[in-house]
């Protein structure tokens, strides 16, 4: 390779440290050396007020011509993900009911509806037709539960040895109706913390399926469409401030990203946070935070105090939303923390994804 | 080289081989191998009018509800690549400007304004942060040259020997003017049909950079934004028919697709297809066909005859269009196909690449 960079041969970077030059797993994680990854390579360069907005997708506004030099404007809200879980198939999902969720989810964290899909297949030569037809199919179903369409894709192959099977990346496009706010920098002191259910489930359904647990959960991945819930959340309520789905980095990653963004604080009830007992013994075992485990079809809402009982009702009416509870409220002090109080009674500072968990998650 | 085609070895083994069940490289040549998977695999679950319109990007509709009950509607064009050129690095561009303008120009290929980009990089473990920032500052550069911002990104991390150092997969967003209808389906009789200028550069320069040529042959890759070039050309017609940038599997290959979409028969001049003479010498000495090979800065445009010249002069006056010339014409028969007048006088088919040719050109 160096052949190919002579003028990368200069001085020697006086950083002594390895993860200083080179990528390493960590940086994949959704914790902290994903955001230091972002801030130090990403940011500077592409800088805009839709990325440093550091939302679940970037919201844009559009401008229709309509000829007669009328113009209209609107927004849209665009998200991608590229998905390199590893094994592609596990309990409750694979990579293509993932690809197609992950996308879906995202956009509909900014409140929009997600309508339509782009699909680019990375492909390792000497994939069997049978997988990529068993993806390909799992795609097609979560696109038609989430009522989205896929209208442009392509396909890449690569050598044996350069890909793990297949990787796929996808990005959705979706309208933000107007007059709706919703931002991880929109939570406000008093504000009610929602959960849709329990976390963790994502992260050792893949373990398992690496048979890195020892044993049997019986744990499904929670992957899931939830632009169905999110519009059963804002039809009643037009107080919600943040919505954002707990994936890589677990939910006190996404928690915390919110109380910086927002500069509040969030106060959680460790007591109210649903676990599965599968989830739990897991992650016993192996010394895992369940609040740092991925989850694929969960998703926080907060919401003004008024509304959080009527956002609870309609999200218990929904399929994804029947465990819906409140786990915490939002305070004013101290700015950019998440704490929570321990079934014991002490407060403890809930911290973000420092380093890598579980590599390729999703 | 023939060890690339074995489809191309006289008459067809009627054997159904390896390639009926696995992936192999020539699925990702972009020629037939690759339609016969999208047709095979993509097209049917996936089924909808945007994904059969086979152009180089979706052109959808969104309506916009400005609220009180009214709504605007519009058309986005959206397209979607991955990027595994392989060496990173060639004459003339890396894979950061491959993978802004490769997108871009799909994009602008409908007549669209390339408005928003979204970028997903697979790293690989390993990879050096100088590598990583010189391919970011390409891509910074090449936004800037087409206009578009980056709005939103991802980032996952596979283990190493799972990727080859880094992937980037792009998705464009553009808004199509109103009134505007080029597809590859709309090329009529009579038409006269544009090319940008000379074909092969980016296949030979990515070829010299694995040194897989034996001598130099001082091409670099022509790798542009095309949207520039787009805007003039639909500033002069109203008779712009078809656009397309024939990459992966060459001009042939594009023109053969457009000649099946548009059930015409495109009659070209070989001797006016410009190619440079490093060009024609690379490839007389590996014995490829340089209306097969990849092209990442040029397109095809197909036009009305009365606006030939008009179209010919806008693009004369930009920087990616300086050497513009007409090709040929679209005939009425023999419908969906390629014929090429060869400078004996002769008139040859010329056929879609049915193999692999160069993997991971783009």
């Amino acid at each position: 390779m160096t052949k190919n960079f002579p003028d990368m041969q200069g001085p020697a970077c006086p950083v002594p440290l390895q993860h200083k030059k080179k990528v390493v797993l960590g940086h994949g994680s959704g914790g902290q050396m994903s955001q230091d990854l972002i801030a130090s390579m990403f940011l500077p360069p592409f800088d805009n007020p839709y990325l440093r907005a550091n939302d679940d997708a970037g919201v844009v506004g559009v401008i229709l011509d309509q000829g007669f030099g009328e113009e209209i404007s609107g927004r849209l809200a665009i998200s991608t993900d590229s998905h390199v879980v590893w094994p592609l198939f596990f309990p409750g999902g694979d990579i293509g009911r993932l690809a197609v969720c992950g996308t879906v989810n995202d956009v509909a964290m900014m409140g929009a509806t997600p309508n339509y899909l782009t699909a680019g297949f990375i492909l390792e030569e000497g994939l069997n037709f049978e997988v990529l037809e068993k993806v390909v199919g799992s795609m097609h179903d979560a696109a038609l539960e989430a009522n989205i369409t896929i209208i442009a894709g392509d396909t890449k192959v690569v050598q044996k040895g350069k890909a793990d099977l297949l990787y796929i990346n996808t990005t959705g496009i979706g309208i933000v109706p107007p007059g709706l706010e919703i931002s991880g920098a929109n939570a406000q002191p008093g504000d009610i913390v929602i959960l849709s259910g329990s976390i963790g489930d994502h992260g050792i359904a893949v373990l398992e399926a690496r048979q890195e647990l020892g044993f049997t959960s019986g744990i499904q991945s929670d992957i899931a469409p939830l632009n169905h819930l999110v519009n059963a959340i804002l039809n009643v309520s037009n107080q919600v401030h943040t919505m954002r789905d707990p994936t890589r980095g677990g939910l006190a990653t996404s928690l915390n990203e919110i109380a910086r963004q927002s500069k509040v604080c969030i106060f959680l009830e460790e007591n109210s946070i649903p676990i599965k007992p599968g989830v739990a013994a897991a992650c016993e075992i192996l010394g895992f935070d369940p609040l740092f485990i991925a989850n694929e079809g969960k998703l926080i809402v907060i919401v003004g105090r008024d509304d959080a009982d009527n956002v609870i009702e309609a999200m218990h009416a929904e399929r994804y939303g029947e465990e819906a509870v409140i786990i915490g409220e939002v305070k004013p002090e101290p700015q950019s923390r998440v704490l929570m109080r321990t079934p014991i009674g002490s407060t403890r500072v809930v911290g973000i994804l420092s380093g890598e968990m579980l590599p390729r998650i999703c």
